[in-house]
């Protein structure tokens, strides 16, 4: 310290000042010779790095007021996150070791249709903003909603980003549809573009989640403006696999092929990109966005990472949305990003320590377009500058005989609790492990706010199996709706051709269904239960012709009898099955599941001017003898069911139905209970 | 507080005291019923767990001077790291992103044959101690040598561990035959064995580096103490096919044939192992030590963790040696575990979060068989207990409407820097991040003095070609030798057998080879170079009947002519080349690569009664026209090279070769040069 006291006394007038000097740290420059200084010093002034070199020669050359001692600390480029949801903070850990369509469906967009709001994405960017200051990022990458409300928060506390207002097909929480969508994204880039710190985009979401016409009206856009885009692409397999069997191209080929690189996009994930998609990317400027731990957490494998560098490619390193993650640590992502391309490959000597760092500083720089701004410690650069401890217990000690040991220790051994300070711009935004521009203790009031609130509709939701299938059905149509109905054991089947031939009775169609139907019931006498059935409609061959699936919710209220026969069914909420049966038995989580198929031939008639469903059943599978009839129809007032109930009296009549026949079980309570 | 201090008021004499009493945290029992407490205490006292329950019980029924509020932290079962060499942290990033066999036997082992000592293993200890406690960890397993030395820094520290003495077919560190190993393992086992924190054990490193008569006597003494072994296997996919294709039968079938499984066993990494396997595993009651980092960073795959689960295998989590790693984090490897199952099976819900810390607590004490002892927080139980900030920025918010999720935030968001207390046996060996039973300063005296002195020899080694080759040739003949030499352009084949017949010649063995060389050259003069052969051993048919690698070092001194024709060639070291070229290339890392081929017939004769070798050859690659002679000879002094140059002087003139045949150059030097 002798030395820095000798230069506040000196006041060498020759000397230039400077707003800041951290002198005596491991200067990694992480500049294209991977130059390290072992006590170097980096000059910071107006927000840029004014020079760096060794301290005696940066002391020798200027002075400051705020000289700081980084003696046993490296001094890097700040982090570059180059993929996240930075107001899903919010929702970290909300519920976790699920398949990402119940974990999506299921959990987060209920959440977010509930909560995302102007207010939530600022105290979600803030959260994130502080965990991410915490742990020497310097600049990130958002893909959301409500982008200027996050980019106003990000500036606010200082740090640099690229924010890419979110366009979907369908309806999103700031816009009822793409169009508006759009309407934001283009305000948003008028009003922040050319700001210091942040850099407007456009993210549609992804190719399966926009159409043709969407995804080529933000490339307009963006191409517009001169901005870029970000864009999930080739996530899972079946992504992948189901663009290509739509389409008969892979996605970049088809993204190509629509004019989408018209502007630099950040493509995130590409875990299924092959070697001619990576060209398409090298060739239009693209870059990959890498996000170790989300994809392995989702299950949807390893990027060809080494492949993608090997074949030109620009990659980068992001943590994803901390509610897939679940936080928003580099240096985890770094080392997993090491780490995980060995064993992709099969070869411990790929993607080394030194290239997984690059790919955090320099290489993320380059995939957001800022490489001649940040991503390395060169003069002229913008100061996003860390300082991390390079002696904790946890890593020492130190070989250098070979030079790139420096960077094994920073991506293997190094902690994001590492990090002492963070500066971005040449301001320091953690000095000391402090915050200086966030208010760790009112953020934290804010934070549990939310969470108290999303946590109380979820518990509610959770359990409620009702409130499960609605949100589980949005966009879909659903609807509570009222049947009378009458079953019975049908003794003789000619006497259905009686009815059908009966002067009142006109068929208006027929059709003839295999049914396989799956219960989900719970021990909670309230629950309710789902059915989810597949309606296979056969021709008269038994073969298939039609597919259709729906879930049904019926409530756990009794039926209200209107006659010894006749039934006031309880209500239903009717929804069409958008997911795999799979998904419902992990979504549900039923206490009791049980499954009946049974073939249905069905006679849709008016009798006498109204209509009713005539349902003939076998039941198949567990397999019962003999044939049940049902008559049904909806109704909507006790009077409408009266009135319906004395023409299904008529017809059971006409059927030489006995009362003897009349059954009131349902199919369901004729099989033997098997738990779930 | 206020509740504390009405405690400490009340002196309650019906209350009883204990040592230490845990109030206000998050009580993360890990019992078999999973009970989470959340505001929970834990009384402690004689070094056992004396009551868990809620705060307001607890301090109703206990008093003690030492009330520690855990506000804001869970309390949780102290981690158990089931697998890791702890000496190794001294040589923590020592070499990174290379091949395992470069790694081992170019890095690794020379510096232990250099270095390792019982002060080594001592300091080395005493800093994967300090690590693990500051990361929660309170049990640890150790392989490696000097185990007694090892038991008593860690006994010293406080910490409990198991500790194998590593027993190998090579001589080791601390051995210089396997028997010697055994007797060592032998003394150590008498002298621990009921200590209250250590567990002796044996452990035979591998099923490749011992046989199977080491493995046998490893497991006759394991069993004659009652005490558990310890071993790596199928670490690899090439060791696990190795073993196949040589015994005919998978790694764990031998070892149960050959009676291994007589104690039980913790057999660390398991990469390439069937479910054949884990069946033989469960029957026995030999558990596996995952070591994810480890298994990703030296490419040897992902342990089929879910798998192993599903067959009734108990599995723990391991960290492996600081070397391999490069760190002790258990934080780490918990949430890999959890993380690269789901992508190994594809499966998002493979090894939950729950799971994953089940594996680091309870499923660890049952892995060294101290189920019954540690590894979950119940009276009774050892107090081995850690302390954990639930609330850092980096994990909130919170949400618990399902009960999993406190799991879920202990593996995927906390760090092992949230740690803020570590007791082992009720003493605190680290409190608020202070360690009580460490040194910090003077450990870090003696690590950096240890790595000062490797880093020097290594740089040594490093720079000096000679040195590698020794360093990786150990074991095997190795040794410096001189030759006379002469080489000629043999214009006309016939007069060989001019010379073979001739009466002072009598021939001892003919041999034919085809020999592949690769030479290793560097751009440093002082280097010397490296020859990889292949002698390829062919029959009349030119078939290949053997083949023998061999490397030799020549040193950069030039030859000394002993006449204008003869030779007495530079020194030379000579050993069998035990790797594959493919390691050599990589360990050697040469400026230049070159290779030739040749066809050499080879004479082996004494001439007078002095022995010589007679080689004919042909250049096949780069092929090169015409047949060269070398007539060659060992010696040993100026004198013996003087002598023997007479006798080659009037082979020469019944080979009627001529001053003009006479070549002087090597078969290298005819070649053009290529670079590496």
């Amino acid at each position: 310290m002798s030395r820095i006291t000798r230069r506040n006394i000196a006041k060498d007038t020759t000397m230039q000042r400077v707003d800041t000097i951290l002198t005596e740290g491991v200067v990694v420059t992480m500049n294209e010779q991977y130059d390290v200084l072992q006590n170097g010093a980096v000059a910071i002034h107006g927000g840029k790095i004014a020079a760096v070199g060794p301290t005696d020669k940066i002391l020798a050359q200027y002075n400051s007021d705020t000289i700081v001692s980084c003696r046993g600390q490296y001094i890097l480029p700040g982090l570059i996150n180059v993929h996240t949801h930075v107001p899903m903070t919010l929702l970290r850990g909300l519920s976790d070791d699920l398949r990402l369509d119940v974990w999506l469906y299921g959990y987060i967009m209920p959440t977010e249709r509930e909560f995302v709001s102007p207010d939530f994405c600022r105290v979600g960017t803030q959260l994130a903003c502080a965990e991410m200051i915490k742990g020497g990022v310097t600049t990130f990458t958002d893909m959301y909603y409500f982008e200027a409300d996050i980019a106003t928060e990000t500036a606010r506390v200082g740090m640099r980003a690229v924010l890419g207002e979110t366009v979907l097909k369908f309806p999103a929480p700031d816009a009822a549809s793409y169009e508006e969508s759009l309407a934001y994204a283009r305000t948003f880039i008028e009003t922040w573009k050319g700001h210091p710190l942040i850099t407007p985009a456009v993210a549609p979401h992804a190719p399966y989640s926009n159409t043709q016409e969407t995804l080529e009206k933000c490339a307009e856009l963006a191409a517009e403006y001169n901005v870029p885009m970000m864009i999930h692409i080739a996530e899972t397999r079946s992504e992948a696999e189901d663009h290509l069997s739509t389409y008969k191209q892979t996605l970049v080929h088809w993204l190509n092929k629509i004019g989408f690189f018209k502007v630099p996009v950040i493509a995130a994930h590409c875990v299924w990109i092959d070697e001619t998609e990576m060209r398409i990317f090298r060739e239009k400027g693209a870059a990959v966005a890498h996000c170790p731990s989300a994809n392995l957490k989702l299950s949807s494998g390893i990027a060809s990472v080494q492949d993608m560098l090997d074949n030109g490619v620009t990659v980068g390193i992001g943590t994803d949305g901390p509610a897939s993650n679940n936080d928003l640590d580099m240096f985890e992502e770094m080392r997993l990003a090491a780490l995980l391309a060995k064993t992709q490959t099969y070869n411990p000597t790929a993607v080394p320590a030194k290239t997984a760092l690059t790919m955090a500083t320099r290489g993320g720089a380059k995939v957001l377009g800022m490489a001649d701004h940040v991503g390395t410690l060169e003069a002229g650069k913008a100061a996003d500058i860390i300082v991390l401890d390079s002696q904790p217990l946890h890593n020492i000690p130190h070989y250098d005989f070979n030079p790139d040991n420096v960077y094994s220790r920073i991506v293997y051994a190094s902690k994001a609790s590492d990090v002492a300070h963070t500066l971005v711009n040449g301001a320091f935004l953690m000095r000391d492990r402090r915050l200086t521009t966030i208010d760790e203790q009112a953020l934290r009031v804010e934070a549990v706010g939310y969470s108290a609130r999303i946590g109380a509709f979820l518990g509610d939701y959770q359990r409620n199996v009702l409130s499960k299938l609605i949100a589980v059905s949005v966009g879909v149509e659903r609807g509570e709706s009222f049947e009378i109905q009458v079953k019975a054991v049908l003794r003789d089947p000619s006497t259905i051709e009686t009815l059908l031939d009966h002067p009142d009775v006109e068929v208006l169609r027929t059709t003839h269904y295999r049914q396989h139907d799956t219960y989900f019931m719970f021990d909670d006498p309230t629950a309710g239960r789902v059915r989810y059935r597949e309606d296979d409609k056969v021709d008269d061959e038994g073969k298939i012709q039609d597919v259709r699936t729906r879930l049904t919710y019926t409530s756990p209220e009794k039926d209200r009898q209107i006659d010894s026969t006749i039934a006031l069914s309880r209500s239903r909420f009717i929804a069409a099955a958008t997911q795999p049966l799979r998904f419902y038995k992990e979504y549900f989580q039923a206490d009791t599941e049980r499954t009946l198929d049974k073939d249905r031939r069905r006679w849709s008639i008016t009798y006498r001017g109204v209509q009713f469903y005539i349902n003939v059943d076998q039941v198949l599978q567990p397999a019962q003898p003999g044939l049940y009839i049902e008559i049904k129809s909806r109704t909507w007032s006790a009077r409408d069911a009266d009135f319906k109930a004395a023409h299904v009296q008529e017809m059971l009549r006409i059927l030489s139905i006995e009362a003897d026949d009349i059954v009131t079980f349902d199919y369901l309570d004729m099989l033997p209970a098997t738990n779930a």
